[in-house]
């Protein structure tokens, strides 16, 4: 429907121009069947809505969710040397190296819903450390667009080229998965100084004050904290981003390893493929990518409301309600892995449950 | 700690004698171990928060849930024959017929978390429908006490013998399950009725007013629903039930599904054996078990928050934060299933995580 009126390329335009809106048949269809099952009509609640909604995505009322990805993508941030996070820049490539390893928490979470991991490296700032035995579970994709973000205290984050080259990854990656078979996708980052990018992405779309969509990421201080609202703000008085230019938000004031992930929210959408949107940094993501095709709204599942402050304001700027609220602030994807499994199980009551008639149960007296 | 001052009969009390508080060293050991996993700490929420409670209930830092068990207990209600259900009450045998034959909702959940389901007859009514194949993950254990209470509006539901012999069923079957080796059970149940004793029980144990702890059960409409509330309200004024008797509360105003519930969660909480409820049912079931044994509270895991408007009021009253909030208003034992899946996921993210040493990732600068 609305798309933003600055060109974005003519390779992402195809794919914004693609997506459709959700396919009120068989979601129809799956209304019908899960009220013919043996339980009172709506009575497992969020399931039975998310049964529906994977319909609507894929225009399938026999819709599986069977071949699973979950994709980190990862990238440094400039903004981090403004003192933004309690962790060094140097953990971004170390954990890296541990997704690749399968030691991380997201390699866990996505073995327990026999998803894969991808882990997209969209601008590690320095070597990826070297690992002895990769996990079976788990693979790396180098697509350095740039070794971290310039830091947009000072300048913007990268050039609008770069921004639009790391959709285009995103979109590259979806394309490969699309080719071997793929079910559902979930979304999930790691990048020290992300939060921070993604706070200022979350104010420029939603229009929220910085202090209220900030919050202390990976675990910051009080200290730390006001010094990210004011580099933010900073950012914000520097580039004056407009937020009827997504991708100039992106390439402003955003992050390599947001931008892939805009590219695979897209290319999935377009795709009919269920995107499982993890905690803030994916909420960001989504942000311009609805800004940029309204429709993408319809086909994202929220996985969880994160700890992290200005997430519900962006849950609520996309209208998402989450399927979790566990007091995660993790990120990797970890949210959506979990939320993965309350999907597959949506789709198992669907198929596996027997219906009034089948087991003789009588309907309402 | 505190205890009913009334009799509740000698084997029921060992039990509750024997319960303990929560092992704060298996704890300690738990926060330690977690906080040396690649994560900022704390940053898993809720799933950090479980492995401890667990570590706290067993009294084991490596404690595992691998044997899963549902007991899904079923029993009839007199007071249905006051138009408070939605569901003729033959649905109840029919249902425990579903649930042998493997085909309701809390089948395909607890196949999903590899649950053993049993089916507890604590008191159905009429005949159980013969099944042609049963399921192999599901098994039903006749113990009715009678075939379904007495319509509480018109004088007590069961006698006070017949509350303690309910209980003693769970006792007995948590043994049985001690014996074969059992990790985690969680609890469920099916009878048509059953929301209206539940929600006479939670007015008399939490003080709430009947109207606030009166939801729409499977469905009822308004009118439905005021009838409800009266019939509630008649037998609460029939009975005066005494919330420090919480026996004589089951007696006048509960269920025998209740009853077993109310056993199953005493005779886990004196094993050590984690529990976990599911929704408003099975909270009034808790109420009960928490009446005679305040330590009861801390061994209880709250697996979701139910449409059901009483649970809210029962999840306060206990204390309990619940897991889930997915909209559920089935029983069964369905969000009890799908809450296993995430306490197992804590149980693997304890084991299975890197640690910073082991990962060579740097801790916060």
């Amino acid at each position: 429907m609305t798309s933003s009126a600055v060109p974005v390329g003519p390779r992402v335009q195809a794919r914004l121009d693609a997506i459709d809106a959700l396919d009120e048949e068989a979601m129809a269809a799956t209304t019908i069947r899960l009220d013919s099952l043996t339980k009172p009509p709506g009575s497992l609640g969020r399931l039975e809505r998310l049964a529906i909604q994977l319909a609507g995505i894929t225009g399938r009322a026999d819709v599986r969710v069977d071949r699973r990805v979950i994709v980190v993508a990862a990238a440094d941030h400039g903004v981090a040397r403004q003192g933004v996070s309690a962790y060094p820049s140097e953990v971004t490539a170390q954990m890296v190296a541990n997704f690749v390893a399968g030691g991380a928490a997201i390699n866990v979470l996505a073995r327990g819903v026999a998803a894969e991991v991808i882990v997209v490296d969209a601008g590690v700032a320095g070597p990826i450390p070297a690992v002895a035995t990769p996990a079976s579970g788990s693979r790396l994709v180098s697509a350095r667009i740039r070794p971290g973000t310039a830091d947009m205290t000072a300048g913007p984050a990268m050039t609008r080229d770069e921004a639009v080259r790391a959709i285009e990854v995103g979109l590259d990656l979806v394309d490969e998965l699309v080719e071997t078979g793929i079910d559902i996708i979930g979304i999930g980052e790691m990048g020290i100084g992300n939060t921070t990018a993604a706070s200022a992405i979350a104010a420029v779309m939603t229009g929220g004050d910085v202090d209220l969509v900030t919050g202390r990421g990976t675990g910051i201080d009080d200290a730390g904290r006001t010094r990210k609202v004011a580099a933010i703000e900073r950012a914000i008085a520097l580039h004056r981003p407009d937020p009827t230019d997504p991708i100039g938000v992106l390439a402003a004031i955003g992050g390599l390893e947001i931008g892939v992930l805009v590219g695979t929210v897209i290319g999935a959408a377009a795709a009919r493929i269920p995107v499982v949107l993890d905690g803030f940094i994916t909420g960001a993501a989504a942000l311009i990518a609805v800004a940029l095709q309204q429709r993408i709204g319809a086909r994202l599942i929220a996985a969880h409301r994160s700890v992290e402050q200005g997430h519900a304001v962006v849950l609520e700027h996309l209208g998402l309600e989450p399927i979790l609220d566990l007091d995660l602030r993790l990120g990797e994807g970890s949210g959506a892995a979990l939320a993965m499994y309350l999907i597959g199980a949506a789709v198992r009551v669907r198929d596996e449950m027997a219906t009034f008639e089948s087991a003789s149960v009588a309907g309402p007296s």
